[in-house]
Order: structure tokens, then sequence, then C-alpha cells
């Protein structure tokens, strides 16, 4: 390493001469091999885009030009450029966070992860630029092929489109591939764009042509432009965007550092929207990554560099092996079981159940609203889908769930992985918000698995519903082990009793049956009797639950999701609806962004553990049962 | 009126020789300007589709061909040819729905008046009839140019074209509009192909190009297409479509029947995706219509069809043109206030703020997502957007609210336009879901005005806020007298006490003031005294709600929101979070898809008028405060 630890900013980088680049760039590959082995994080996507960083922070001058990169799992170049080089924390409390960081740095200004925003982001910004007044001021985007496929992107070029003195550099960064390979008609026509030879030559020839400088003038650029046209077709048929009004270059090899200068260059100048279309190889300079088919490295856990193997410090079956294997099942017994994700068909554990029914498995790409919508008409037309989704990513497409399937009484199964806290990759990717924005759709019924019988059953019972969108929610960790009932009550299993008649209810939802579990029995220390359930079904409520709920002097309800409208706070509604005034308790994730940390660390720090859900519960319980508790410690 | 009545179904119609057919479009015309200008509804949408329908339902045989309609206010003509004709209560309780409606018939299948969903649902019925091997079962999507604006639409295109083998008729009506003319880089795209002339004349003569029949050939097949590709360029740059990989068939006049039913035919014999692409005139027929630039009457309250006036039975100001005032004022004030509208410039009230300041106001089509999330990038620009949509179509951009505007800690104002019930409407247009959704967005502060000062007052606080997103909602009424405040204590507006020391704590969310004061008179009669209060900020829970709260013996919340998780669920956790114990009962909208009645009826409906509070309120004070309202019973 030479060059790299002399870069504190883009000023460095452009003080260099061209011909270190590529040594530049080479040891920035070292690095990130190096770095994001040991500490996990996304590898491919880097790798793809060492040399188009590079030329971007060359050409434009952050942070008083903007670079807005879509999807900032592809910005770690971005930042050893932008003077962070410390990655040793990568993702880990404390130290970086895989995403682009308002707080981390000047230079970083979306720092969201979820996809397709870019555009839209950016035309705002050279919106702002213009009626600002800020003429010398240059907006960039930066997107993948595969967040074209969101509808956002679409809506956004389709603005940017509309005002053709508004610059705005628009670069596509084409690997083919969102997490997998990118699906679709712009697949095939940004294909069509990638096969096509010598259009980049032939631009270097006209150099020239996409000024609209008063020097060259308006009859000049016409005619040029009138030429580049006749040759278009021949070269390259750029037309959808052309089509919409947008100006194109390229393709332009993204791994050519002076060709991408070049192109930005042009764009910088050109005065109106312009698309520089830069083809990538997502995991470059890795073998391993480059030879990876399925998704290129796209995320890695710690691996070891040499062997390639991951570094895994548990070994233990994740929810999502589970989920996959009992759809496999499924689709095996129900031939009208159909599986849609939105590029995510290894993350979310459908690649089982892809390989033994391809015809029955619908990657939509990064396009969630389409998944639910186009699931609402799959059901409609007899079949029964489940959609398969981050968490997080339901989101995108809460006015599709309520609209399209649950007004439509459609029996649409919803899988949400990665529910509740996912840690490492910051405030965007928990998914702490689906069981409060859900608990408002009529009809939609949604369950919380506690452990994988419990997955396996649940799911079973969700895909039986035909005139109701259903919801099965999981974390992104090992399942852990069984958690048996001891009788169930309703719909309500009882997992515990520590007396007889116990004072409080806890009320379990999913994953933190364990913790409840614990803290029962840290509260029995106490003196406090309780009985821990879990209701499965968390919506509607269970009337099961209500008549528990009844039985208590105290309800805690306990939920690996935010506490703002939450199963706590449809518990607490059921409760006042049937004149039960237990009184209640509603512990969960408090409604703020979490900043990143490990799964365990966050889950620690907001008390949803059985060491803080039992320090809560006791603190309450002191004020509300003072006698009960103290006349029990007695005797304990 | 000789040929409309004796049309009973699709049946009866393809039994007229196509003679009749022009005279039958006229009667048709003739009873929609009769009946949709007596009782209110979509009248300009279905002028324009008169003929493109009757030619759709001449060609497939629905409902076992399945037509899916984007954004069912084009559905009416749809309706009078398969059996409904009694138009007489359209829209009104018990009437006829204004949108498709599953209930009401066989041929409906998607009930929603979201727009840009056609697409998707027709992708999902197209893959199910070919996954349940049913190929001579035809799907067609109907879809306006103003819906293919929305991203769900670029979505499904995009999936839509993977499959090649997948037959689905796509029918683009295209009248140059959404709601007013649509915008953006496609509408200039559909105009080039628009002003082609003679490529659909090209089409006639190579009938058959597009048969995809064995007794064709593929070889012969392929020389015909490749001769038509050779002509393409000279007649028609339909490149976008065909650049994605759709097959397009255009444009034709949607008002000549032969054409439409000719290019039909060719479309369902295709044997995989394909586009139609027909031209019609929204408010075709009906000259007031017709010269309306501004929207052609997209839908209209009744009106006189003579004097083209509306009949309005109130003649009251209505909460848009408050906010519009108020708007144009603040812009004047303010030159870093700018405004974005999601095709609906003039229905939110922005039109004069448009007129006076064009270069501030951004229109940016059916595409609330870009809406959102373009404000996120102007106001990190340094500029304060005020984002003004219809409060259920916010629903569409829930994820844009939360990841790209509050994550972020932007300053932008959201404006719900149609808050609360609205009722003609039906299920879908019902902004009943707000309050209860953005109560997860961190940050986030929400108002609900109770009358016109504080609408004017609010949306002046709202855009102060820097560093947060900020929502002002009301509903589509009048907006009735000023409600004055006896005291503020914190932000909260004490509007009565109905005695010296009041046990029950009514808060008035927004316009429930003036039932709530209603309900705390008639809560007096029967010896309950209340104190009214408008908390004006319902986001975050003001303490000074929950001290007041704590002074009281009863709290009810009365909200035009959903029950589940909105501002009641709210204030009852703030009051458990600070260990207040007050009972609480949370008032508002069932939570239920609502059918279509007006606004008055369905708020008599479910409780939420003066009596209904009170008696709501009354049923759980006698259970509660049973010795102290007897006392004032016999006091009073």
């Amino acid at each position: 390493m030479s060059l790299l630890p002399a870069i504190k900013g883009p000023a460095d980088l452009r003080q260099l001469p061209a011909s270190d680049l590529p040594l530049l760039a080479e040891e920035i590959r070292d690095f990130l091999i190096d770095a994001v082995t040991r500490t996990g994080g996304h590898l491919g996507p880097n790798l793809g885009v060492v040399e188009l960083t590079i030329a971007l922070h060359r050409v434009f001058d952050s942070p008083y030009d903007r670079i807005v990169w879509d999807t900032g799992h592809q910005s770690y170049v971005h930042k050893l450029l932008t003077g962070r080089q410390d990655f040793s924390r990568l993702r880990a409390k404390g130290g970086l966070s895989g995403y682009p960081s308002r707080a981390e740095s000047e230079h970083d200004l979306v720092e969201n992860s979820h996809a397709s925003t870019a555009l839209a982001y950016a035309d705002g910004l050279a919106k702002a630029t213009q009626l600002l007044g800020q003429h010398d001021r240059h907006t960039v985007a930066v997107i993948g092929d595969g967040a074209l496929t969101g509808g956002l992107a679409w809506e956004a070029l389709n603005n940017i489109a509309e005002a053709q003195d508004r610059p705005l550099v628009i670069v596509v960064n084409d690997n083919e591939r969102s997490y997998a390979r990118t699906v679709g008609g712009l697949a095939h026509h940004l294909s069509t764009l990638r096969t096509t030879q010598g259009y980049e030559r032939f631009l270097a020839l006209g150099k020239g042509a996409l000024q609209r400088t008063p020097l060259v003038g308006q009859p000049i650029f016409d005619a040029l432009h009138g030429a580049k046209k006749g040759f278009k077709d021949a070269f390259a048929p750029q037309g959808m965007f052309e089509d919409l009004g947008l100006k194109y270059l390229g393709p332009i090899d993204g791994h050519d550092i002076a060709a991408v200068e070049q192109a930005l260059r042009q764009a910088r100048g050109f005065g109106g929207p312009v698309i520089v279309h830069c083809l990538t190889v997502k995991g470059r300079g890795y073998r391993p990554a480059e030879q990876d088919e399925a998704d290129r490295f796209h995320a890695v856990g710690p691996i070891d560099p040499y062997t390639c193997l991951p570094i895994s410090p548990s070994g233990g079956t994740s929810w999502t092996s589970v989920f996959g294997s009992e759809m496999l099942a499924i689709g095996t017994e129900r031939p009208d079981v159909v599986a849609i994700t939105a590029a995510m068909l290894q993350p979310v554990g459908l690649a089982k159940f892809a390989e033994a029914y391809p015809e029955r498995t619908f990657d939509v790409g990064i396009a969630e609203q389409h998944a639910v919508t186009s699931a609402a008409g799959l059901a409609t037309g007899g079949l029964h889908p489940v959609v398969a989704v981050y968490a997080t990513f339901l989101n995108r497409a809460f006015d599709q769930v309520l609209m399209d399937v649950a007004l439509h009484k459609l029996g649409v199964t919803f899988v949400l992985d990665r529910a509740g806290v996912t840690g490492t990759d910051g405030a965007s990717h928990n998914g702490m918000w689906d069981m409060s924005i859900l608990q408002v759709v009529p009809g939609l019924r949604l369950a919380a698995p506690r452990d994988a019988d419990q997955l396996r059953a649940l799911l079973r019972e969700a895909v039986e519903v035909t005139d109701a969108p259903t919801v099965v929610r999981f974390p992104k960790a090992d399942i852990g082990l069984a958690v048996p009932a001891q009788e169930r009550i309703g719909g309500v299993d009882v997992l515990q009793r520590t007396g007889p008649a116990p004072e409080i209810l806890l009320v379990a939802v999913g994953t933190t049956a364990p913790a409840c579990l614990d803290a029962a029995a840290l509260l029995l220390a106490e003196g406090f009797t309780a009985t821990v359930v879990d209701p499965r079904w968390v919506k509607p409520v269970d009337p099961a639950l209500v008549e528990l709920a009844a039985a208590h002097r105290l309800v805690v309800t306990v939920e690996d999701n935010g506490r703002a409208g939450g199963v706590g706070a449809a518990v607490a509604q059921a409760l006042r609806d049937a004149e039960v005034d237990t009184p209640l308790r509603a512990l969960g994730i408090p409604q703020e962004f979490l900043a990143h940390a490990s799964r365990g660390e966050i889950l620690e720090e907001i008390g949803l553990t059985g060491t803080g859900v039992a320090a809560q519960t006791a603190a309450v319980a002191k004020r509300l049962l003072p006698t009960r508790g103290a006349n029990q410690r007695h005797a304990g």
C-alpha cells in the first residue's frame, strides 16, 4: 500500500497522475478483500465500482457537487476516498456504517439502503440547485441496473426527462445484477445496449457533439446530433432512454478509468439530464466472487479469504432455511402454491423451491409493489402465492397489501424475513415496522412463530387461508431450540406458569419467547408469579388472550417490533373493547432509528432480553401489585 | 333509447350488427351525461371510453376472459354493458359503486381506485391462466396514459415483457391526461407515437403479420416481422415498448369501433404480451367537457346539464380552498417553499400557488413515491417542499416518508386532503389510515386542524420545522365555523369545560371538535362533566395532554381515522409510559373497508357525531364513574 493511505480526500485523488490510478485501484481491491472478509459486508458490489468511483471523485468536486449512491452498499470505495479508511469495525457498533452515513461524512447525502431512490433524490437536488441559481453545482446519481427495475426509479426517470434544461448526470452501473441476475424487459434492453460494439469508440470520435456551449452553437450541435442519430441505430439501440428524452452516453467499460472520466466530463458539461451507461463486473478482481454465479459474493459474513469458506460463529440453523425447506414440502403437496420474490431468491430461502418448481417461482426484480399486486392477480386466478421479502421492504408495498390484496379478500401469504432487529445493516434494514402498520389492514392475519415447529405449523395454517392476506414473520437469526407448550387455550400456547394462579401475564410475541421464559424465572425470584403465553397469531387478537388477561393482575406484552401501534397496542385496545381493566405494559423496540450494531447488542440495549424484560416488568409490578408481591417475596 | 335498454350483457352486445354500434354509442353518451350530471361522478373519463368498451366486450368473452380496468372510474360504460343500467343512486348508499365492484357483478375483478395497478393484476392473472393450462382464456388490462407514469405500472411492464409466451393484451387508453395533462418523458414519447400518421393503416395491410400460428410458421413470421420492423421507424417510433420486448399495435382511433375491434382481435391472437395503443378524447361528445382544458370534467358533483353550473347543496368553503389560499400567502413570503403534487394540482388546491409560482411547483404525475423522495432531495438542497396529496394515496409512499424523509431528518411538509371518511368514492378513497401508519415514523409531527384558523396556523407551524417531516391533514368537506379555544395549555387548546372540575376528558382530534362539543352538552344533561380539548398536534403526544388526562377520571379520544393504532392508541401508550392510570376509550372509524355512502351518512353510522360520541362515552362513564355520575345526575 503506497497510494491509498495518502488519499485523505478527493482533492488528493485529483492530484494523482493518471498513470498511478491502476495501482490505486489494485490497492483498493486488496484492501476491500482483506477488510471485508474479516468483518463481513458487501464485497461483490464494491469490487465492481472501484474504477467508477475513482473517476467520479476526479471529475466531480464532492461535497459541493453532490453524488447520490443508490442502495448505498456500493459506497465502500467512496468511503475510502473520502477520508474513511478504518474498516476494522465495519458494520459493528461504533464502527463505520455499511452504508453512506451523514454522521460520518459531509460526502454522504443519502444513507438508506432501500433501492431505487437515488434518481428521485437527485431530481430533487437538481431542482433545488436550479431554483437557487447554483449553476456551477453538479448533481450525480449512481444507480445499478437492478435498482432500475424498481418503480420509483421509473417515476424519477419520467420526471427527469421532463426538464431538458436541468443538468443531472445519471450513472447506470450495469453489472447485469441486482442481488442476483437482473430480470425483466429492461434487462434485455440493457443487454442489447451492452452487446453493441464500437459505440463508445464512435463517441470518442464525436467528442464535443454533446457540448451545448454557445461557441459550438445550436445549428452545429443539431448537425452533429443528427449525424450521431444517423449512426446510432447501427451502433447502439439506446431507444428506450432516448424515447423518454434522456441523452445517452455508452456503453462505457466501467473498469477503464480514463474512459469513464471522459464520459463523465462530457456528461458534466452537457447542461441537461444525461445517462452514462457503465459496464462493470460484480466481484471484479476476486476470483471466488467472479466465479460465484449465484450472487457474486453480494454480501458476506466473515470468511477466510484463502479457503473462501464462511467463518460462522454459530453454525446454527437459520429461520430462513427452515422456511425454505417447509416451502419446498408445501410446494410438493400443493400444486396451487406459487412463490414470489423481489430479487432475493436466495436470501429469503426460496432457492430450493425455485429449483424444484421453476415454473411456479416468480422473481419480479426489485419491485415489491409488483410482487404484491401480481400476487393479487395470481390469487384471483386461483393460485395461492407466497410472497417472501425482507420485512422492511414490505413497507414499499403497504398500499398494495391493503388495497390490492386485503380489500379484495385474496388469499396471499407474506413471509417476512429479517423481521425485528437485524442490527448490522443499520436503521433502514431493521424490520421493526411490519407488526404496527399491518395492524390497520382489515382482515389480515399475522403470525409470529417462536421456533422451528411453530414456523412450519403457522406457515401451513397461513397457506390454508383463502379469503384474506396472511403474514408469517421471523428474524435474521439462528432459529434456536424448540420452545414447547404446556397447553393450548384457544389459539394461544401456554408456555409456562410459575405458580398456581399467576398474577402477571407475559405475552411473548414470536422470538421473544425464550427471553420471556427467562424473565419469568427472574420474576419468580423476586416473588412475582407469571404465566408466559405465545399467542402465535397476533392479529387478530385472540379472544382467549383477552380472557387470560382478565384472569391476571398485570399484562406485559413483549415484541421484537416498534412499540408504536404494535402488538401491545392491539392487545391493549382489545382489552379496552372487552372492558377488561387489567393494566398493560407494552415492551418492544423504542420508536427510533437504531444505529448499527449486532442484533444481540441491540436487544440487550433496548431491554428485550430475559433480564431486561424482568427488570421492566418488576418495576411496574412493584408499583401495581405491591401487596401480593410483598407477600410472595416473604413466602419465597 | 332503443338499443341500450336491450343490452342485458355482453352476449346481447355481440348480437348487434356493426351498423348499430354508432347509435348505441350515442345512446350511452346521452345516458351518461343525463345520469352523471344528476348524481355526480366521473363523467369525462367515461365519455372517452364508450367505443373502446363496446369493442372490448365484443372481442372478449367476459367474465371468462378477464378485463381489468385501471383506476376503475372509467368503468361506467362497462357497467352499462354488463347488466347495470340503474344509475339513479350512483355512488350513493345502496346504489351502484363509482368503481368496479365484485359484489355487483362477476364482470368486475379489481375494485380499488388507486392508479397503476391493472398491469400487475393482469400479469398475475396471465401467469395463473398459463399455469392452470387455460389456454383459451384471455387477460386484458385497460390502463390510461396517466396511470403509466406510476412506478407500479413500470414494474409490471418490465415483468410482462419477461415472458414472451404469456398472452396478455394491454390496452393503453391515451387521452394525454391523468386527472390533468399527463406529465413527463413518457408523455412526450406517447405524443410522438400519437402524431405519427399512417402506421395503423400500414398495420391493416400487414394483417396477419402478428399471427403466431403454426400455419404461418416461424420463418414466415420472422420475415414479415422483419419487414414490419423495416417500415417501423418511418411510421411509428414505438421504440420504448419494443425495447422492453413488448409488441406494439397502434396508434388506433379509440372512437372508431371497427378499428379498435380489429386491433383487439389481432392482439387476442398474438400469443404473447402486446400493447394496443388507443387514442381517445376525455369528455368526448359533451362540449362543456371537451372545452374544459383544466380537467375535462374528470369528476363532477351534481351539475345542471344545460347551464353546466354545479348544483352545490352547501355553497360552503372547503378545507382545500383555505389551504390553497394560505399556501399562496406562504409562497409569497417564503421563496424557499415549493409545492409538489402527484397529478392533482387542482383537487388539492395548489392551482393558485402554481399560477403565481410555476417554477416552484412540481407536478410529478401519478407518482407518489417520486413526489416524496424528490421532496427529500429538494429539502436536502435547501428548500422546504410541501407535498399535497390525498390521504389515502400517501400509503403509496409510506416507505419514502419513513426512509427518505424521516430517517434523513428532512423538513418536508405533507398536506393530506381527503383525510378521514370521504364516503362516496368507497373503501379505497377513505383516508382512514394516515394517523395510524404515520405513528411509527420517528420524529414525524402530525397536526389535525379543527377549523380554518387552525389550518392556517398549523400549516405555518409545519413549514417552520426544518429537521423532521410534518403532516397537516383535513377532510373532503366544508370547513365549517370557527371553533374558538378558551385557553391553551402547552400546545393543547381547551375548547370547553362543562363544570368546575370535569371528570371526563374528551380529546377532539381535528374535525371531530364540533361533535365533541355537542357530546359534552349531551353528557352534561346526563350528569357527566367534561373538558373538551383539541391537541392540535397529535403526534407526538403533548405532555400537557398527559397531565390533563391525569387530572380526569376518564379519557375518550375521538378521531376521524381508523381505531387501530391511531391517535387514541398513541395517547393510551403515552399514559401508560407516564404511569397515568386514567382509563381511556378510543373512538374512531372501525377498522373495516367501508361501503360507499355520503360522509355524513357514514359518520352517523359509525357514531362519530355528537349523539354517537355522547352515547359511547356515557356507556363507559356509567360503568366506570357510577357514584359521581349518579350524584351529578341528582344534582342536575
